[in-house]
């Protein structure tokens, strides 16, 4: 049993934070579980969809306390040399803490208690967050003496706007699942019993019933999109525009409607 | 009768896409027919506010299925040379289906049933949108195998966030009328017979009581705001300010306030 | 008695726009007043954080009519060299309405009646905005036949989205207190009565509880990042978190959290 737990099913893969009696804090241990769990994914045809959840009552605490203490005595951060996920990606999405987006197949975060610190960014990057309507946002950071670590600030007014953003991460106040909702940072609420089947039905809807080769253009598209001008984003769009004319999952995506029945798409090569 | 139709009155010009047995799908006539319209609504000097609905039950369902099933056949779409609308405008809103950000005078799209695909394109692109409490927006590009076409992700961040717009465009759910309001896609929704009143009475308010000049150059600061850096965005509104405070329309901004009347602003020229 | 009062206590100044029989109309001398009251604040190393607000029924109704009609007979605006509030800011926050950006402590607006025309640009680039139920946000420029004044709408774009920000500066109609919040505008809303209560207890937490290095950081990388892609947003974050971790504020982040009791953070250098 390991700190990253790993599951596929029905076109689905599930990656759990799992140190449960730790509120899944963060440790570098999980940092590199996390990476090989998403790898897995990446490369399993098989997998369209992927959940990201935590163990037990929280999502992630954040850092783990005894790795704060230590850098705290020591005043250094370990920095280790970090290998991009995908090279192709913008560089911007090539950080030990930013590269969720740059993983081609969706990304549902299933934030089932505390998102704190390391954990709320966390979320951020991934590419939807549902939320059990025990859940909590806390950025944690200023009460800590800390700063807006690791782009958080920068994705979360993405998510939310300017001010709320700034309400957050100033003060560093919980947010409940229900006002994430409200202002953008939650996809959906739910209870808490019911968090990993709307999650997995999500998930398991894109993996029936969307093209994989769609989804994972349309997602670097929206990523890529919050860095480019239009015209940029225009002709990426054209390029993958024409590109996607001449593809099977077009032919499947005309033909499945028209002969009204559920669509077969092709796994991603 | 062709596919778009065009009316002008009280200052208000209001543009029908008119194909009503299917839903107003679009073709290559009607995006001529559109072009048409506008550039008819921007050289008469009496209209001030445009409105762009759809006949019928739909405002507009998406891409003609037989043009797509042609495409889709062939592998390539009919590419066409597009002159700009505005060739001042940026390069961004000189694009087939940005353009309408490029007409000076304020579009709102009155959504009257279904904006799906192309439909959704052509409603973001608009000013502002109205829409009837029966109508709802899905991008459904991912469930035919595309892509998200024309700058349909880049601007629907804008106006929804960046986890809304990637939950709409990964899995093309439909998104209701009142969900549209929530999230910001919509910016009033009302009984499905009362949207032309409604839209009517918020363009002719517009008409009668703000500047016509004001509102081309704040449409401009809006779409260009997109695209600058606040210094940029400044130096553009201190330019423009300054021609403000020489224009008739400032001093009747003044003089109507002061005396207590209703504004008789000078068309624009 | 001046235009702008002053007060400081339990580590919150209070700044108070104080021309209430005009609705706190701006004037040349509330700006030169404004600016003195920040700069105070900003170099009392007892104050945490600031709350700008308004005397009597109103925030701030905009320019001075009597100023705005000289400028309407004369076609000319006062325009004078504008020193910067912080020079290392970025240029962007070195404008006479922006500066307050640059202001290194959190602000937050008490909209306590009517923020119009200037009044609204001056609580738009505060860092948080409570409002009293009875209090609107208008731009009425679009009525006086002027524009988008000194970055308004890309402001207002940033907090509310593009197309509400279009309606709001396109028709200058009533945003209320209610709206405002849904939209993202204003992050509180509470009764009239008690809204200098409720922005002191905000303030309060903020000067208690979180460490002012980190707030001064943070507040810094939430404007700037506004204007940076993510890749810069990291390259600051990475240099500011390592530094962080030398701080006395982060020994103290981490001390008062492990011994349970109320943080003792240094005033801010």
């Amino acid at each position: 049993m390991t700190e990253i737990l790993y599951e596929a099913l029905d076109g689905v893969a599930t990656v759990t934070l799992n140190r449960p009696d730790r509120l899944n804090a963060w440790t570098g241990a999980m940092a590199s579980g996390l990476r090989e769990a998403m790898a897995r994914a990446e490369a399993d045809p098989a997998v369209k969809a992927i959940i990201l959840t935590g163990a037990g009552r929280g999502f992630c605490a954040g850092a783990d306390m005894g790795m704060l203490q230590d850098i705290s005595a020591s005043g250094e951060s370990e920095s280790r040399a970090f290998a991009p996920f995908d090279p192709t990606a913008r560089p911007d999405y090539q950080h030990p803490q930013t590269w969720l987006a740059a993983v081609s197949k969706p990304i549902v975060a299933a934030i089932n208690g505390p998102a704190a610190g390391m954990g709320l960014c966390l979320s951020l990057f991934c590419d939807l967050r549902f939320a059990a309507d025990s859940a909590i946002f806390v950025s944690a950071f200023s009460r800590r003496g800390l700063i807006a670590e690791h782009g958080t600030s920068w994705m979360l007014t993405r998510l939310v706007g300017h001010s709320r953003a700034m309400d957050i991460m100033l003060s560093s106040r919980r947010v409940s699942a229900a006002e994430a909702y409200r202002m953008g940072l939650a996809d959906r609420v739910v209870a808490a019993h019911d968090l990993m089947a709307e999650a997995r039905a999500y998930a398991r809807d894109l993996a029936e019933n969307v093209s994989p080769r769609s989804m994972a253009v349309i997602k670097r598209q929206l990523w890529n999109g919050l860095l480019q001008g239009l015209a940029e984003a225009m002709t990426d769009a054209d390029r993958e525009m024409a590109l996607s004319l001449k593809s099977d999952d077009f032919k499947e995506g005309v033909a499945h409607f028209v002969e009204k029945r559920p669509a077969r798409f092709p796994a991603k090569v």
